[in-house]
């Protein structure tokens, strides 16, 4: 293995809170270690279109507390087929960048994947995506900033809720995973959690609804976007119909889920997998993904950390079942 | 006029941040003066069903600080007949309340004028409404906590349209009344807000997009609930249609914006109004809205105060155009 | 008068929330009136040293949110001498700036007023500081984020004072101004207010906590840094001396109070005063600082707006005597 | 073991966010059991003294994002004395408590350890406590609250030390422990962190700050309560001796740490200990702290868990030095 000279980092996919974290400790260590670092903006499409940038230690300089991702980050198409991917190639290739990190979630770690094997390119990979559901680290970049932001939102909603003696359905993000639901259920509270990975039991819902109803004036019901029957308007419009002297609201919490000034825990964590990332790279590491299991850095192919992690621990679970009674 | 012995507070209609610092202020107050304090709940569905309690200082204590209303607040139909009024009254008399603190917005005032006029009751109002649309107040209690809560949720929102390149058509309340767009807009720096009080131009909105397009890459259009092109969603398709290479996005930011701690400025209101009103009723103040203008407590009958506030300040509308360029 | 060309623009003095959206504004303006706009780092300093740069719209994308001053500020001995502002001036000119907005607070104010005059320079200022301490506007940029930041603070501290019934004296910024303890002892519900514009009645404070003590388990009483009895330390051991047995804590809140978000108000009146200066610039007003009174744009000469606005309504100060019961 | 039929909750010592939503998971799920639950007011102290009330699903309804406890809590010289015990003993049996749920932190558990052995009365405890101090669990309730509000404070004392090119010395709590500066100082990208658990190497500091002087305008020191050089007054002190031409300046942020809402990770863990304990008292344990490591529950007999944990990891102690460079 030829030895790194020039680290390229990137992110890609969907933002999250913390990426700016990452890409920080990314540029320091790489400098600390006497790399040099270039920044690639929008993913794949800047390997493509060779939008590059040298970084200093003062091209991260207080980031560490900004929501977003000062490289930006995009989805593309192009570099799905075989030409994009020569393209950016040839690209990295003529700026000298010889090793890269790529931060951000299972389509990030699909491109790298594929990428790595076909050009025997060193990648390693850092979890950065609000779901939480990647194998390999007990959680990703910015699912705690984002569960922060669902609890501060729905303690508003609260507020008026309970003025008002109202049902609120709060729509959270999590197409294919229910985890940002399960946390910012149970932490606010709610009624009851409607998730992507369990049947949506709608009879044991409207039971839940109408016995809890009798002492207490205001409810909260957390429904996860991926759920199977149809999101937040569509139980909205079930529960109208089936308690139509309630007063019923919506409300969808959107992209708010994705901003904000990283957590603590957010910033640790990015810190720790970016001094990391660049460490496994020196040492050899290619085709995974740096995440920390149990307090500690743990190193996972690319392959395995993109397979959806579907479990939901069934103790949180019972938990909302207990608390809400 | 009778001496008075035993007031009576209630919110009623839309709760707002700041309430809870409202009602403490009337009841803390009215205990400084020596009268008596009740507490009616669920505003005018409280008074018909006799839904009344005792308050003193403790009932107000660490409520400052919360959102909501511990009174709870409701909107009653059965206040509109002279039945509904008839079973008030009664029930205020056998209570032994003589006075009356409403706290609300124009649908609270209109019963209160009619309720006073018709029973020769004292009532006084304070404005209680995060739309600041009332006539007699510079502003309204819950207006400065709903503009916070909606450049805090913007901002989190810029994050990731900045990072994505996007546009983002956010929708905030105000269904008669622009005035949260109008602040807020400027505040987050938006390239355009759509209130109702003005016709919207979409043709002018285009030529902004277009011509903003080159060198900025993340755009935000702020809408007002009330917009008579239909509101965020029906922009938002309109905005697709015309650039379909946009990446476009619709927020609706929705009931967050109506709860929260209430801001400093919103406390600080929300007592002196309060704090006056009690006074006011002792001065013999009957049927009037108590507001600040200019800094001074001013008194509104409440026939005027319930005339929507439609004067949108001309030199704020320039400066969206002027700082978005 | 020669028409204006190029626009310099400073911050300086103590830094203050909502300076980079006035900072925006002013830049955004100019550009708009087709004039050039140069930013000048480090106040007074920044132009004895000639530390200058151009500034476009994208030099100020993104910042109308953050918090501090992209332009930095300092305060400067040098240019209190005839020799610092004739380098000053030399430097000016050398660039081609031939108009100043400064943003600050008295210090800045005292020097573009003497610096104005002896070289003929046309400079008008915006009221950025904390302290709301100016004459000629009815608030300052940044005394409502720090307001808002100091009850966040004083609602964390009640948490802790109510789950062990202690008493708090909590010391805020103002060393010649009261302006931010008056409004945030009343928004945070404080038993006393110590403040530099009266004389601090001690045997009326012990009187007063001696007497709430009965019924009220924690207390917090704000003094603002200037107070004459010395400050919250000297509070505390007075009190602690007095009440050995009350359960007596000190929390002097300091920096935090410059930095932070700014909130909507502060980012509007930057944005608003911001676009006037330059229009003011332009319509030939110099030696003025450009405030918002009763909700209109006002124009006050540098010698009056430095004359520290030492009223306290006394009808806030009677509110916290009848609340705090 | 006779069957337990009446569970007292308490909180004692330092308080801490996210205790509230301990007590409501503790009293909702020992009323799911069919238990009765006692509140037992001011911990040891409302034990001696009686202080005690019946608890039903709507005592805790709305508190789980409130900080502080609504059952209040103090540090009681008296239960240290066998007398005090026995007269707690007394109420206890009087009321009818046949078992204990001890929220606090060392001194919390080592009373309770005494009391439990010498009445073999079972009691099992749940870690509160910001410190995150305790052995056997990977995080004690409030710690993550206690952090995020720390970083929200560092990330505005930045904005001001940006804008005036400062350095700042932060002290945050632990007396003990530096775990509270450890991950709020990589968190808030500070040049320097200086705890109890380690010497602090002054001439390393120093070294430290020098270098990074050249091209960093502003820096942060964290330093813990504890660390043995004194505290952040007099590592101010040593630095502006050492180095009178910076600007340095020195935050101390006091209690602001133990208040505020609580994060979702507090509430969750909170929310999963309280309903784990309840469990544990039916299955027969006593004298455990209940935590969760790695995710699953954890059982710690209060021995080990009042040990310090002074196990500062050295990798995150590298990453500060290696992300400040």
């Amino acid at each position: 293995m030829a030895q790194i000279k020039n680290v390229g980092v990137y992110t890609s996919g969907g933002d999250a809170p913390g990426m700016n974290a990452a890409i920080r400790a990314v540029v320091r260590t790489a400098l600390y270690y006497n790399l040099e670092v270039t920044g690639i903006r929008r993913g794949y499409e800047g390997m493509i279109n060779g939008d590059f940038l040298t970084m200093d230690r003062k091209s991260v300089g207080n980031i560490i507390q900004r929501g977003g991702t000062i490289l930006k980050t995009a989805r593309s198409e192009h570099f799905k087929t075989a030409e994009g991917r020569k393209l950016a190639y040839e690209n990295l290739k003529k700026r000298g960048i010889d090793a890269l990190v790529a931060i951000g979630g299972d389509g990030t770690f699909t491109g790298a994947k594929v990428f790595g094997k076909e050009y025997n390119f060193p990648i390693v990979g850092l979890p950065g995506t609000i779901d939480n559901d990647l194998l390999g680290t007990d959680y990703t970049i910015g699912y705690d900033t984002a569960i922060n932001t669902v609890i501060d939102a729905v303690d508003k909603i609260r507020d008026t809720a309970e003025s008002h003696d109202r049902l609120f359905i709060v729509e959270v993000m999590g197409r294919d995973s229910g985890l940002i639901a399960l946390r910012t259920g149970i932490a606010a509270g709610a009624e009851a959690i409607l998730i992507p990975e369990t049947k949506t039991d709608l009879n044991a819902l409207y039971h839940k609804l109408e016995q809890g109803r009798k002492d207490k004036s205001s409810k909260i019901v957390i429904v996860a976007e991926g759920e199977e029957a149809g999101g937040a308007f569509e139980i909205g419009k079930l529960i109208k119909d089936r308690f139509p002297n309630y007063d019923t609201r919506v409300s969808v919490l959107g992209h708010i889920q994705r901003g904000g000034r990283p957590s603590c825990q957010d910033r640790v964590l990015a810190s720790r997998v970016g001094v990391a990332a660049v460490e496994a790279l020196l040492k050899g590491h290619h085709n995974e993904m740096i995440g920390v299991i149990n307090g500690e850095i743990s190193y996972t192919p690319f392959e395995s950390a993109i397979k959806h992690n579907t479990e939901i621990n069934p103790a949180l679970l019972k938990i909302v079942d207990i608390l809400s009674l």
